[in-house]
């Protein structure tokens, strides 16, 4: 409940203990048949970070934040793009999660499945063709608070059919 | 990382409070552009449940467990389907991470993409042709025990490029 969409973060930086930690929390989702078809690029490098924005019109905060994880899928090991985006939605979540808990701010920012993102950030980060950049998430001390919000909607819910 | 795929439940009945409140989780999730294209069947009829296993291999846990949760996407909504088996993924982890914290057992099935599990969930359930089964996930008391398991893999996490 305390996960918000966090956008702006104070220049206290993230240690790579704690981007190890949010990694193994990521690595501790559930995967069809168990496939793990994941593969996590860490950024750091302030030039690369900062071309992002070129690219991708909501990730202004790439800018500010001092690390960022790009998680990515491996279309060999998981051929379904169904489950691919299933189980990599799932470990970006457990590690947004995992961030909230160790007291940092994430956003999520989608990347597949538009080409005008994927390409460029193929290019930026030298990323072969089988494996799928998934979801961008900047990572750091929020500078901003935002309150607990309850997205329950019963309208949603239904009992035994629809 | 106490979460793990629990496949036998005792007779206990799990509340509806309890179910709510995995709702509450699964709704909280964050969504593309925020447009929550979610939609839940909460399965209590036994004969509904029993008849899973007759098209879904993995299911036979279904005949055990109490309640079931299915998760649906509309594609009238999202029509990306990336961001909503995205969404979906990201919504069915928080509802698995919360019954975790209750104390309850899930194990997430894969419906979509296999067009043969989602023709027949949608007729079991009169699910109409816009919305999307996506994941199905029957919960109980678990009657087995699982240890943690640690599926960090330093060799899937890259620096600043591939």
């Amino acid at each position: 409940m305390r996960r918000r969409s966090i956008r702006k973060y104070t220049d206290e930086r993230v240690t790579n203990e704690q981007v190890s930690g949010l990694l193994k929390a990521a690595m501790n989702a559930p995967t069809a048949r168990n496939l793990r078809p994941w593969h996590f690029i860490v950024m750091r490098d302030r030039e690369k970070m900062d071309r992002v924005p070129s690219f991708h019109a909501y990730s202004q905060m790439m800018r500010e934040a001092t690390v960022a994880v790009l998680v990515c899928g491996d279309m060999k090991v998981q051929e379904r793009m169904g489950y691919l985006s299933a189980d990599l939605g799932a470990a970006t979540q457990n590690l947004l999660l995992e961030a909230t808990e160790m007291g940092l701010g994430t956003v999520w920012l989608g990347i597949y499945p538009r080409e005008e993102r994927m390409g460029p950030i193929r290019d930026l980060l030298g990323i072969p063709d089988h494996i799928l950049p998934f979801s961008l998430v900047p990572i750091g001390y929020p500078a901003e608070e935002k309150p607990i919000r309850d997205k329950f909607d019963p309208e949603r819910v239904h009992n035994d059919g629809w």
